[in-house]
């Protein structure tokens, strides 16, 4: 099932993308809102309001190779706030206090369940589902700065949608892309990450409580691709969702819809 | 006023401190509970359930000076996930994977209202209030890591409280104080900042969109300070508060009450 967040009027709630009718079906029934409403007639929210966003810093074995690090040495955690996040069809900002912004397309794993040292076995039953996310950073204060709280933290830096897929499959073999204006620019395999994707929420539950909505960004495959004003970024996974975003610079009116 | 949160029988709410009656009145008028509630009946809670924890790496010149960093590159930053959060009284567990970790003394500024891109000055208008912060850290997995998201992000690792202060008073010129079973082992002057109270929450908001509750660490002085089993870490703030914290290894059985 395909899991999406929507604005219908003045009510925002989850809903299940019907996808032959081009609608979607209201998941909360405390809204008596039991027909199909057309897509057309909902705005896509962010999939997601986690309480925290977690992020591994170079998980893919070609990315660490790019970074200069040994896989054998474990994930690297970073967090982004929640005030980052924005889903499918929100423009990502690029800020004045930055000179090159980058994409990067990864695989979001959402929890389900609350959950703390659960075994990578386990992980599936605590796992909501699975949703494309774009870590978007700001390179040039990630040099600057030896932390990333403001270079991966800006609003909207945190693209993740359209919506949740909650069949599973197997995470470990999916095909992630980027794409710039249509040109793919980067791409990966989840099989080429050094910590595979249920071993990654094991890890971080290890260090702490996950909660249902938490997102975990699994690590983003090598060549990072800067964005300008203009460009439309594409996260596609295969099996899992398409995320576009349009870009725009900080102080642009937004276009109208 | 000193607002606290506290657990009584089923309820958590704010409340405001009566220090001369060692009591407290509930702040939430649909309670019902008007009468004050001795302290003896109530459960402190963490002061704050912020959706964000924003931290200043190195703030103080002496620390900088420690780091080897230029205090006029600007505030590093960094996030500590909610789930990290305790209040005074609940005990910091120090986690099998380091074997070193230390507390650092902090100020804590909570933020009273949405805002975004707000100048120093007008920063006093969407504060809620000041409180005591210890920016617990595992310093060898700091060291490892090329990223701060599992150093400073395990479960306890963000003591905050033992209230809010809501009178300001100007906190450029508070001393803080970190004690280690009674015996001084870190302190500093606000005035030592490299970037003020009020100058950083301005810089923070420049980046990220802060919401009520969220929280904003302002660094730590020089000489942060190794915890072991059995220890109690205070941090004191003049005119702020006390946050007194005991210290346990992960797995041991917290000590009855």
């Amino acid at each position: 099932m395909k899991v999406l967040r929507v604005r219908h009027g003045d009510a925002a709630f989850y809903a299940q993308l019907l996808m032959e009718q081009n609608a979607v079906r209201c998941l909360d029934k405390t809204l008596g809102l039991d027909a199909p409403i057309p897509l057309a007639e909902v705005a896509v929210l962010a999939p997601v309001t986690p309480s925290k966003v977690i992020c591994a810093a170079g998980n893919f074995r070609d990315r660490l190779r790019e970074m200069g690090r040994d896989p054998s040495d474990g994930p690297m955690l970073f967090l982004k706030p929640p005030s980052a996040v924005i889903g499918s069809g929100q423009a990502i900002v690029l800020p004045r206090a930055s000179a090159r912004v980058e994409a990067e397309c990864e695989l979001a794993l959402v929890m389900g369940r609350a959950c703390r040292n659960v075994a990578p076995a386990d992980v599936p039953k605590h796992l909501f589902g699975l949703s494309c996310a774009n870590d978007v950073t700001a390179v040039d204060l990630r040099e600057r700065d030896e932390t990333l709280g403001r270079a991966k933290g800006y609003d909207t830096f945190a693209p993740i949608g359209p919506w949740i897929e909650t069949e599973l499959g197997d995470p470990a073999s999916l095909t992630l892309r980027l794409l710039i204006n249509g040109q793919t620019v980067q791409t990966g395999s989840c099989a080429d990450m050094a910590v595979g994707p249920f071993e990654l929420v094991s890890f971080v539950s290890s260090v702490m409580t996950l909660l249902p909505g938490d997102v975990i960004l699994a690590g983003s495959p090598a060549r990072p691709c800067p964005l300008a004003p203009g460009d439309e970024a594409r996260v596609e996974i295969d099996g899992v969702g398409v995320l576009i975003n349009p870009v725009r610079a900080e102080g642009e009116a937004a276009p109208l819809q």
